[in-house]
């Protein structure tokens, strides 16, 4: 299988993360978002909503949206509870992670950190949005993590690594860990799972 | 089993006409989003992210995020696909919805016609970022359904159920789908469906 892969991107990281702790190989193609790749037709007859990442089957069929693929990639494994209830918890918190943090979490990031002279271009409504929701964001998750070392059934699951993957990055959007003890234990926990790699692996 | 209702919102629309079209009997509760409710500590208690659906199982367990709840309803139906790949199609099409299409379409529809008096609290830069992205979201939708009927697998599923709550209320957010004749083909093949149900019936 091939992943059309942006190297510092947490949603095409929470692909790299799965893939390799599963022991499935990936071939990489490098997609320049910055430089507008994702927007070129060649790239859009591929997916049309234009992202990365994006995989590609061995038959040629595609898959986008990190989440719907780490769950492709992972079906029968242990990285996804067998139990009903669990299952579907493990995808309320990949949805959460979709709606409630990332887009306030990870687009800081990239503003801030990823985009060359990007945080000029941001304006202080912004800022002040990426600051509360994203807060907001890691309080939910710093209460949750309070009471249980994963996000679901007390085990590893696809919803660390889909909370992992801007989380532990989040400094670069200026959001800062140390009021949340729980999660930084939550990260390294994540940290000394098997086969762990780190982002810049990509 | 209970849902945490808000009758207008397509995001709990989704879960009553899942639940409906299964015969699955759902008591409701009806919570008054525009009143607070929900950031109320009673319902904090349920629900930490402070969101309606919520769905309360019979054993007393909560599920959040509208998406996770109808896939956990809908286990084991026909409502998702059985092929693996057909499956991560389908959560494709749900995490596209919560993040390219709900965050503009359903977003402008609540400032400019279910909160008395939105219209004046948004600034141009809102208004303009959900028209752009909310018509991408349209687009990416009808370039898809110009090639198939339903969004997977040609058949009916829960990507048709998630994407259809706030499609077809997309006008009330200053949306137009005369443009889009695919839209509007699959709009009246989803209310077509055994068991549809309006939203208004909630």
């Amino acid at each position: 299988m091939r992943l059309y892969n942006m190297h510092n991107s947490g949603n095409c990281y929470k692909v790299r993360l799965t893939a390799h702790q599963l022991g499935v190989p990936l071939d990489i193609t490098h997609v320049d978002v910055l430089a507008g790749e994702t927007r070129q037709a060649e790239f859009i007859a591929r997916n049309p909503n234009g992202r990365v990442p994006l995989l590609e089957l061995d038959d040629g069929r595609f898959l986008a949206e990190s989440n719907a693929i780490i769950f492709h990639l992972a079906e029968g494994s242990p990285l996804i509870p067998q139990d009903a209830y669990e299952r579907a918890q493990m995808l309320q918190w990949m949805f959460f992670e979709q709606y409630s943090h990332e887009p306030y979490i990870a687009v800081a990031r990239f503003w801030f950190s990823i985009k060359p002279g990007g945080r000029a271009e941001t304006t202080e409504a912004q800022r002040e949005l990426w600051r509360t929701r994203g807060t907001q964001a890691l309080e939910v998750m710093e209460r949750h993590l309070t009471e249980t070392p994963y996000f679901v059934g007390g085990r590893y699951s696809l919803a660390d690594i889909a909370l992992y993957a801007y989380t532990h990055a989040a400094h670069e959007g200026d959001f800062d860990l140390p009021p949340y003890p729980a999660i930084r234990a939550w990260l390294a926990r994540v940290e000394s799972e098997p086969r762990h790699i780190p982002m810049e692996a990509g």
